[in-house]
């Protein structure tokens, strides 16, 4: 068995890294999951579950980071490796914020208790915290295979992410014009939306990272994005001239 | 007059790579200054120019990052100087996310046109736009006179950006609540209300990084966090229970 003292090589070091930012991701995902389970089901116990696991998740960013600069200073790696670890602080940063978001959801579930259930407003939630936690792993599984193709279905994904924050925002807005006691929850349930679909907008930040790891260009935006204001603009229930 | 190809020391590059930092800030302080600016004057045209704008502060956090991962791989500093290009590396990406949110708040001026003027609301944006606006110069001139000291205050004058945030929440919300016609106009106003007080954080980020690369440790954060969801729960506009 080869002592721990023993100085490791680049790959090593950076499977290592590699290891520790799916460990992140796995963190993530089940606060995603919890967040949005503990908000339906108004488990005030798994909300507080979640915003103290937020700190691991913190703390692995924190590991990471330090873990990578450790490697740049004493593996002065070039190119492609040099790359792979910049990626990597990338990743960690936005796994981070992607952690925080499902904190604020929990948070959110803390507070609104059983007035979560405000139409079908939950079950869309549900979906969508379902597809972003997926996209979460597989952005790392891409990450790990250097899986471009990948990279780009994630990106694809993210617009039917974006689609049902859209609808929900929409569903969401009537509710609170149709009822002014609506309109506390459906604020708080708003925001949960967009915590998810700004998720899933850190989710395609880590696919163009891997893209730029792989083709060394970021990819263009060919995504028909579709716009939330534009759509409000647009939204006969919400004029806005 | 020293010609352009030959070899800069890692000073001289640094050195590049902060001033692009301040011409990124420059561009991002500017961006916040008019959203808001259009936003208040309903100025659609003004809206369009910042959500133009922010192309190039987009295209100059690519140049900053490429330098800065050519500056590693070409000079593979050690301790301070890497810790230096990890930290503009981190500050890049924070005011990137900085100017997206000022393109957003130039969206939703956009959409809102005359109807921004929601009881004394617009005042209080431009409030924490000010504000907001000299914490981003502020934080840059810290990074770049490695100036903790400033730093730390800037953490700290996060805090009123929050609480002013927490109060415009509450007020809008009773403006919804008021009159389902105001629903709307406040829910853009609540999103660019969040747009704000999120930069307000990016600001405290890059804050922290400073402290980090100086001190080598993460500032503890002793901040008296104003918790908005919290404080919705103790608000009695907004029973959630």
């Amino acid at each position: 068995m080869e002592p721990s003292h023993i100085v490791r090589s680049f790959d090593e070091e950076l499977g290592q890294i590699e290891s520790l930012l799916l460990e992140m991701g796995g963190l993530v995902e089940t606060g995603i999951a919890e967040s949005v389970e503990a908000l339906t089901n108004a488990d005030a116990e798994l909300c507080e579950k979640v915003i103290r696991e937020d700190k691991k998740v913190d703390a692995l960013e924190m590991r990471i980071d330090q873990m990578a600069v450790q490697l740049l200073a004493r593996r002065q790696p070039m190119a492609d490796d040099l790359r792979t670890v910049v990626c990597a602080l990338r990743i960690s940063s936005n796994l981070e914020r992607i952690g925080d978001y499902a904190k604020n959801i929990a948070k959110r579930g803390k507070v609104l208790g059983g007035q979560a259930r405000v139409g079908s407003s939950v079950n869309t939630l549900k979906r969508m915290a379902k597809m972003v936690r997926a996209m979460v792993g597989d952005v790392l599984d891409a990450f790990v295979a250097r899986d471009t193709a990948m990279a780009d279905e994630l990106r694809l994904r993210d617009e039917e992410v974006d689609h049902m924050h859209n609808t929900l925002f929409r569903e969401l807005l009537t509710h609170m014009m149709e009822d002014p006691r609506n309109i506390t929850p459906c604020m708080h349930l708003l925001f949960i939306a967009k915590n998810l679909e700004r998720m899933g907008d850190h989710v395609t930040g880590i696919a163009e990272q891997i893209s730029y790891l792989v083709n060394g260009v970021m990819p263009v935006d060919d995504r028909p994005k579709s716009d939330l204001v534009e759509t409000i603009a647009r939204n006969p229930i919400m004029p806005v001239k």
